[in-house]
């Protein structure tokens, strides 16, 4: 979906890399993030500034290989070493269906998925999982569990304004992006925390350093060469050109063709959300998440294979702690598969 | 140390990467590896065959983020499900300091680290790592543990010409290689597997698709440039511009200049290795291996410590599973940072 932007940006974000740079392991061996290239960290201030989605003052960054990886990573860090049991890793369902996959994935006794946070009601330490706004269904969220020890990791991948409403600049002890959502670059696998405690940040790194030893440089180069030429393009003459106003607009223009096509099929129906001021984009808007959350209504009780049956191919709400009345679906396809996708939905019958 | 052979190299491996390319997490969907670019697995295949020393017959190629990330792989792909108890993992010592880390780092009830595999007796199933040429010390090895349910895995990351003759093409059922040994470029993290067995390449797949959601493709693409300017620069018309002709040559240097070093000091010593043929270079050298594996010989219990003092750093037998009295020093440091090393070195009196 973002490729149409990139390619009208024409060699404004080319990268070229010679054979003999970017060799060592490290790009700033005094940096507590070590594998953290200078120019990618300068360039993820910049823009988390420029947009005012979070607060990097006195936070670490830390890269990781997409926000998959910093997730792991903050398990990790966050777990409590002397603990003879694992803690409990909770998130409010409907929550991200990879969560529990990648966190039991290694059956560690640091750590184990204990489901649906609304259901938590265990004593003692937990790892509170908190995406907002949320995969899959687009809704801003806090913590749900009412626990005096709890541990929040706050995963921001879809925080940005082409998504939702920046109401405030993000606050949390332990926040991570990634540029696959806000830049729509996937292939570069590229996310970054902003952790407030050193202490966090350094055994985040430590885990990076023992699973991938760093953080491709070439990819951390072209990313820092991305998300410049956003802020520049935002704080430059042609505002309205920008990245965030290109994106903003086409999920503005997929969203109403969403609702029309449910509208018009009357057998599915996606939530509403409430309209508020972006700071950033100086409008009132309803959030348009990156995903649509579709609900069978009636008697289908199976919404993926009733689906796929139609040639809609959906992730079925059992993956993420829910009802298979549900399916996500991504908003975030190219035009042609978009467009295909809401005719095929509109047109269904009962 | 491989730096001046790209600098001359020029724009030759320069790799040009425009903003909208390699955006998507696929890089092709029919391949049982859906995220290895075509264009690497051919120059992979392509090397191989041109410096004959592995077989690619028959393989299935699984890329990961480095050798560490596939190393994790494998044993995810290799631990037995429905086991009670985890697996245990071994390697003879000295054994690569790393594994220890890595195999316990989440406590995982998978797989669990069981130290030297000259030691290990315990029946039933297991997992040796066969690392040849061997990090640290660089002898060419062989699987130890005289088990009938045992799995191996061949770290093969240092049988490259510019370290070892290359005797035969490596025929195992799980071989791993980096760009980061063979081509100096540890800033990619780039390695890749050979895999024999479907189900095993498709389980390691797996995991590094929870693990990273895959490898960066920019640095995927720009190994493929490295590994086809080697290959194009073998094959070409100036043979002896070739990349391991080069760094033959660097190598054989340092290690004259260590034993030499050694030699005059007094205090140390270091191994002889049996030459051996080459058959891709064509003749017949001793190993000149990626690390020099030292030992103080006399009163000295702390070699670590003792060259400390001496202001050169090294790691400590300890981390290999062996005598404090071993260190293992790199040979691939930059040209003036190797002379401080060997000047130091041969002033050392006791």
């Amino acid at each position: 979906m973002y490729e149409s932007y990139w390619q009208k940006k024409g060699d404004e974000t080319t990268v070229v890399i010679p054979g003999w740079q970017f060799m060592s392991y490290f790009s700033d061996a005094t940096r507590l993030c070590w594998f953290l290239e200078p120019e990618f960290a300068k360039q993820i201030v910049r823009l988390h500034n420029v947009v005012g989605n979070a607060v990097t003052e006195n936070r670490h960054i830390v890269v990781g290989t997409g926000s998959t990886q910093l997730f792991q990573a903050a398990l990790y860090a966050l777990s409590p070493c002397a603990e003879a049991e694992p803690i409990s890793v909770v998130s409010a369902a409907p929550y991200y269906s990879s969560y529990p996959l990648i966190t039991d994935c290694l059956k560690s006794r640091l750590y184990k998925w204990a489901g649906d946070a609304r259901s938590f009601s265990k004593n003692g330490p937990y790892i509170e999982l908190v995406t907002s706004p949320n995969n899959p269904d687009g809704f801003a969220r806090r913590s749900v569990v009412n626990g005096s020890e709890g541990i929040l990791i706050h995963d921001l991948a879809y925080y940005w304004p082409q998504y939702t409403p920046i109401s405030s600049r993000a606050n949390y002890d332990l926040m991570l992006f990634t540029v696959s959502k806000s830049t729509g670059h996937a292939g570069m696998r590229i996310g970054w925390a902003l952790v407030k405690d050193e202490d966090v940040a350094r055994k985040m790194t430590k885990y990076i350093e023992i699973n991938t030893i760093g953080v491709s440089k070439d990819s951390q180069v072209r990313a820092a060469k991305v998300l410049k030429v956003i802020s520049d393009n935002i704080e430059g003459p042609n505002e309205g050109d920008s990245f965030f106003e290109f994106s903003y607009r086409v999920m503005a223009k997929r969203w109403k063709q969403l609702r029309e096509a449910v509208q018009q099929s009357g057998l599915f129906s996606v939530s509403d959300f409430p309209p508020q001021l972006c700071m950033f984009l100086n409008r009132v808007f309803e959030p348009q998440p990156a995903f649509a959350w579709i609900k069978c209504e009636g008697d289908i009780e199976d919404c993926e294979s009733f689906l796929r049956g139609k040639k809609i191919l959906t992730r079925g709400g059992k993956h993420f702690g829910v009802s298979p009345k549900y399916v996500r679906i991504s908003m975030l396809d190219r035009d042609k598969n978009y467009e295909t996708f809401v005719r095929r939905l509109s047109t269904i019958r009962s």
